[in-house]
Parts: structure tokens; C-alpha cells; sequence
């Protein structure tokens, strides 16, 4: 059937929150640490076993020993979260209402300051050859050029819209359309082929005057990335060094941005994002976080991990919230790496430690768990559901000795959702409501 | 918030389905063999034990052992299913959006072509008294008689509406309404009743003209059948030898008939069904699976089992996903048969023995489940939740080591619904798509 849970709006329960604040004038009961390991969850990859089961984490494991345990499909069984959907439904964000797309997140990840109707894309620079088709998606992965390329694409206006170009990592960057009337229905232009194909057109996925001004806009957009990049000086260092010139801007993944309750205003908490990668800062500015510079955190295999374990002991200073994502496990997945990806659990284990060490006379609940299963046999995300483990005083402690998606299976949390564990970390903290009386 | 899973319109995001997998240009990761075993699970019924905990079925467990388990509520706790509602969510059709009634599956699934806008009925021959009273609702359960007898039922037409009427087994058949402006929200005539009172008058439901009229027209049919049944000349044959004459026809599950995407459609997969009993059949029609003759399929105890698991594998040849439905074990279980279902129980588990061998160096996804629980002590369906094995290369594997209705609550599946159970499945096969990115 179409829902399992009741429907319990949010938005029309906000009073409720803020009443029993005020009315029992109450302290948080416990700050939290959210650690997201992203694609952690396996199937069997050697020996029977999934890479957790394979992995050295003792301290992950005492942390599910001492505390309790679960299976978590993050979107429902059998759905395959994408990142950005994911993360929402961890931060407690149906993405059935609050995904619109992820160039948005990608734009807020960068830093830029997003306007209420802005339309935000993931963008690549990309190689076409004198026919104007494809060779290269990532233009041959640029390294620093990037800031400079965009430059040349600054105060840019197509039919009476703003255009900004932001260049963010290696051959990546954003493109943000500023107007009246754009819409974000519509197609890409990344024709995400290995075959040599020119840009596709973007088209209108609905058929609305926004729709069709807004892909016609990109389309000429496109074009006129080439016109300005194809004769950048740059580019012809880069031709005449044998490389790819990044001579043409593609954009996919349009999304429109709307502003929506942030934590603090739902739970009158104050939260912060410790990650590497642009998308996960994105979401968590979406819905209100702190982004916190820590040197070495790269959303790659070589993070630094104790910087980012001490940043998040750091960050409870400040704030109730601490979000901790780590990106590493799931770069290792879709390159089908093993050995990487045992070596960043065993990353994480360090963290855990820190983590466990450092809160060990606070009163702050400790999370682990990850956003989605990317197995190393299909190097693809999986709708398989992952381990979940919520250690701090007081908790029910289950028999689960290990922190694994076999033995969680009969942990005492159950079989949960992403928002649903979003809810029992915001009740662990005491900012959260009853509903009833 | 309003739902834990995201609905997910699978139209809408069949751009998405088809575009991953066309960019991709990727095979199928596996196929699959989706095992329903009607009305398997049991409460306890000798020895504290249930018939699948008290049946004999080492291959059954075996498969437990190897791969990963789980406990499914079809329809979500505390909700009975019916047959067609859980085939429909175990097909990944949500009954609250595709459930119109359960003539079109009778209709559909004796093969006949349902046009948009039909309005089908389930329909038993039936014995009335000369005072018209109902005296059995099955005439006497008739032998062969039921296609010469429907025979006469030919060529109607009621109020400018054309009537169809197909005999299928024994006293059953299907009367289709075939016009303009007809509704399926109208009352049974067939009065269910063990008390000797006449056929109901159907009434509308709502207080539309198509209701009342459609209403109009299955009274004067029910009347009409019998102005020529009883004095149908093997009728008078039937009083001459003691038995019931099938005088009347009874209308019940009134349904109407939309085409909805297929398999094919949402997942572009080739999709089979092997299944002895019309329900079944017209289920999987609704759904777009073909429907695959197997000699000694009776949905009854006696069906060729054998017959069944070698049309299953030979069935891969050709297509994706091969539905096998075993009717047997409900048929004891309505019974309150033990031995019954027992004996079928060992049947299914030769029926695995087959699959396993047969697929060894095949990726092949073998599923087994029932569609839901009935009770050997209550005779009928239960929201009891039913187990569920999924058994293939690189699947978790969890610490079950026994398929029944117990061992399976830690699996590593944890706790799904019929149509979460289904989406597993297609992202299996890798013909699934993610939400978000």
C-alpha cells in the first residue's frame, strides 16, 4: 500500500517543538555525531563475507556491542538512493517533497549564495573535436585551470537571464541561471556517451513557456561556452602541450532552488557539516547546516581522518549537530577496490575511536551508518540495505557483536528508513515532539 | 512526514529507467524466478511448531542457508490480502492505485481480450427453486457442462450493451459488459448466503447513471440466464439423473478494465507466467507477462510439479523474469488439510531442487514466498507475514539456516512489504533505476 507511516507534517508541527521547549525549558538531552559512510554497504565480495565482515574495525564493533543496532533501507526496500536524495532522507528531508534537483545542491556546495527560483546545473568542461562531437567528458580532467576558464564566462546575459558559471574541482563547475520565469524541466546537454556524439539539445521535459525559454537559454549557453573557450589562450597551451582543451561547457542535473525550514527552525537545533565533497556540503546547507573548513578533508581515500575526527569533537563546542560525511568507501566501490575500501573502513575505525575517546564524559549520541550500498561486484549503487548503530549512555544494548549488514539484521532498532532514523537520533537529543497528548 | 518510501511514479520516471539503461548499454545483471507458494505461511498447528517448521524441505532450507532471508507483510501489517491484491503488489503494482476489482483478472485470466472500458464479473452457474430461491451456489459443482450451457448464453444484447459470457472450470465463468458509459460500482447478485433466498438485486454503489445503469443490465442478465437455463435440455437432463440443474448465473467482483504499463514498459524486461489457475494467469496478463501452457499445471494438489520447475528453466531461454504460482498449498490450508499442505510443501521443495540445479551456472535470482499466510487453525488468509528467501551469486548471506515463518525474522532482508520484495528483485536484475543522483 502507498504508506506505511502516518502522515505527520512537519511544517504544521512546528509550534508544537517550540511549545515544549518553552514550556519545559529544557537543555538538549544529548548532542549527536552523524558519521555517514557513503556506499559502506556490500554484498559478498570474498570468502562469503561483505567488505564490513572483512574489515578490522574492533572499535566499531565495541560500539555495536555496547549500543544498539539496525538495518536501514534509506529510501524504502528495493529503491536505489542516489547521494543527494539520500542524504536528505538522513537529515530528515522526504526527498518526495524537498528534491528538486541536484544542480542546486551542487551550488550551495561551492558556497554560492542560491536565490529563492534560482535554476542551479552540474556542469562539466568537456573536449569537442572540429566537428563539434564529444571525446572527452572531463576535458581530460583539468587540474587547476578551471577558476581561470570560468572567468572568461562571467557577466554573461541570454535572454534577459543572468548567467553565472562557477568552476569548482578538476573539470567541474556550476552553472546558475538568475530570471523571472525559468524552469528546471528540462534535459541535459551532457550526452553521458562513450560514443562520439555532439552536446544534445536541451529540450523542455514539460510543456510550459518557463520550460522552453529556460532550454533554450541553456542551449545557448552551450554554444556560447565554445565560442568564448575553444580560442582561450589556455586552451591552445593545452592543444599545443597534447592535452584536451576544455572547450565546451555540458550541464545536466537542473534543479530549482526553494528555501525550506532548516533544522534550527524544526528543531531549534544548531548543526554543522564536516565533508570533502561539494554535493554533501550542498545538501547540508540546504537544510541549514554550518559548513566547517577542515584542512585535509578531501572526499577522497587520502583524508585526513583524525582532522576530521577532531574537528567533529571540536565542533561540539559550538553546536548540537555534527554531520560527518566520508566519502572515500565510496569512490573505492565504483573503482571495484577492495583493498581501498577495507583500508577506509579501517579509516573509519580510527575515527570511531577518536570519537568514542574524545565524547567519553559528554553526553553525546555517536551514529554510524551509510547513505546506500555501492557492492563492489556491480561498482553501482544498490538498493541493499546498510548497517546502522547508535552508541550513548543509556541505550538499549542489543546482542549484535558486530558491526555488519548480516548481524544488525536482529539488532534492536529493527528495520528502519533514512528520515525514520533521522527521527530517533532528533528524539535521542530531546528536541523532538509528541505526537498527541 | 507524509510517507517513508518516496512514491515513486514509475511513469514518470520511466525516462530514467530506459535512459540508464541505454546509456549504459548494459546487459541484464541477472534473471530471476520468482517462486509463490499460495497461502504457505501458517500460525502454530501441531506441536508448537507451523507446517513449515513441521515440513520436510532440506533443498527449501538450503537455499535459507546459501542466501538471504526476510519476513514480508504483502500488503503491510495487519493487512489480509487477497490473492489478486498480493499478486498485484509482489508484480510491484500498487493495489491502492491498480486494484479495480477482480473480475478483469477472471476475464484476463481465462484469455480473453479486455477492451478499455469493459466492466468483467466473476460469475458461478447456480441452482434456484421454483420459488426462485438460491439452493446451491455452485449447481452441484458441475463436470463439463459449463461451456454448452454458456453456449446458450451467446449473442446478448441488454440496453444497447453487449453481454459476454465464458464458462471456465467446473461452475465458474466470467460475464464481460461490453458499451458505453457502464461502472463497476455496483453490489453482487450472488447472495453468499448458506440460508435459501433469491439472487441479490444489484444495486449501484454510487449514484451515478453509469452505476444505475450498469446495475440495470446485470439484473436482467441474471433473469435472462435463467429464461434460458432451466429449460436448457441438459438441464433437464441433469434433474432427470438427482443433480442440481445450473439455472442461474450469480454475478459477484465487479471490476472494470484500464490498461497499465507493463514489465515491459516500467522495466523492459520479458516477462512469463506458469501457473495453473485463472486468477493467476489474469494477474500476470494485467501485468504483461506471457502465460506459458505447462501440461499438469492444476493449481490444484495433484499438479505436475516437475513440469512446472523444467517449463520454469526452459522459460529462461526466452525471458527475464519467469512467475511460477503454486496453488496447492491454500487449497489444504482452506481445507484445514495438514497433510495437505505438508505434501505440497515437500512438493515446492523439489520444485527448488530442480531450479537449483539447473540454474548452477546461470545468474539467476531464485525467489520463494507465499502471498500470504493462511492458517491451518482459521481456514482463511491472515495478515500473518510469510517468509522470504532470495538466493543467488553474491548475495549477503545471512545466519538463517531455516525457511519458515520464524528463523526468517533475522534475515538480512529484515522486514519488507510485497512491493518493496519486488523492487529488490528488479534492482537485482539490474533493471531498476535510482532516485536521485
Amino acid at each position: 500500500m502507498r504508506s506505511i507511516a502516518p502522515s505527520i507534517s512537519l511544517t504544521t508541527n512546528l509550534n508544537l517543538i517550540f511549545y515544549r521547549r518553552k514550556r519545559e525549558g529544557k537543555m538538549l538531552e544529548k548532542k549527536a555525531i552523524f558519521v555517514v559512510v557513503d556506499g559502506m554497504g556490500d554484498r559478498v565480495v570474498k570468502d562469503g563475507k561483505t567488505t564490513l565482515q572483512l574489515a578490522k574495525k574492533p572499535i566499531l564493533d565495541e560500539l555495536a556491542t555496547e549500543g544498539c543496532t539496525g538495518l536501514m533501507y534509506t529510501l524504502g526496500p528495493g529503491i536505489i538512493p542516489g547521494s543527494d536524495t539520500a542524504h536528505l532522507a538522513l537529515f530528515g528531508y522526504d526527498p518526495e517533497i524537498y528534491y528538486k534537483g541536484r544542480g542546486p545542491f551542487e551550488a550551495l556546495g561551492v558556497g554560492f549564495e542560491l536565490r529563492e527560483g534560482d535554476v542551479a546545473f552540474r556542469c562539466n568542461f568537456a573536449t569537442v573535436d572540429d566537428k563539434f562531437r564529444v571525446i572527452d567528458r572531463r576535458a581530460g580532467r583539468l587540474k587547476d585551470e578551471g577558476p581561470v576558464l570560468a572567468s572568461s564566462l562571467q557577466d554573461l546575459t541570454i535572454d534577459g537571464v543572468k548567467v553565472i558559471f562557477i568552476s569548482s574541482t578538476e573539470h567541474r563547475g556550476t552553472l546558475i541561471l538568475r530570471g523571472n520565469g525559468l524552469s528546471p524541466d528540462i534535459s541535459d546537454t551532457d550526452p553521458h556517451s562513450p560514443q562520439k556524439i555532439p552536446p544534445l539539445e536541451s529540450k523542455p521535459l514539460k510543456k510550459t513557456p518557463e520550460a522552453e525559454k529556460t532550454a533554450r537559454i541553456v542551449n545557448k549557453f552551450v554554444k556560447k561556452s565554445w565560442e568564448i573557450l575553444h580560442s582561450h589562450p589556455l586552451n591552445k597551451e593545452r592543444e599545443k602541450q597534447g592535452k584536451f582543451p576544455a572547450n565546451v561547457v555540458l550541464t545536466r542535473g537542473a534543479g530549482i532552488y526553494t528555501k525550506v525550514d532548516s533544522l534550527k527552525d524544526r528543531y531549534g537545533i544548531k548543526s554543522c557539516c564536516i565533508a570533502g565533497s561539494a554535493l554533501y556540503k550542498g545538501v547540508a546547507r540546504y537544510v541549514g547546516m554550518d559548513i566547517l573548513k577542515v584542512e585535509g578533508a578531501t572526499g577522497r581515500i587520502d583524508t585526513n581522518i583524525e582532522a576530521k575526527a577532531n574537528a567533529a569533537i571540536d565542533a561540539l563546542k559550538k553546536y548540537d549537530f555534527v554531520f560527518v560525511h566520508i566519502k572515500g568507501t565510496d569512490n573505492a566501490s565504483h573503482d571495484g577496490n577492495l583493498e581501498g575500501k577495507l583500508f577506509m573502513i579501517e579509516k573509519v575505525n580510527r575515527l570511531a575511536e577518536i570519537l568514542k575517546d574524545k565524547t567519553e564524559n559528554q553526553d553525546v549520541v555517536i551514529s554510524v551508518t551509510a547513505d546506500h550500498s555501492t557492492p563492489i561486484c556491480i561498482k553501482r549503487h544498490s538498493s541493499d540495505p546498510v548497517p546502522v548503530l547508535l552508541y550513548a549512555k543509556d541505550l538499549r544494548k542489543d546482542k549484535v557483536t558486530s558491526f555488519d549488514e548480516v548481524s544488525v539484521a536482529s539488532g534492536c532498532l529493527g528495520c528502519i528508513s533514512g528520515i525514520g532514523l533521522n527521527r530517533i537520533i532528533m528524539d535521542l537529543m530531546g528536541c523532538s515532539h509528541m505526537v498527541g497528548s
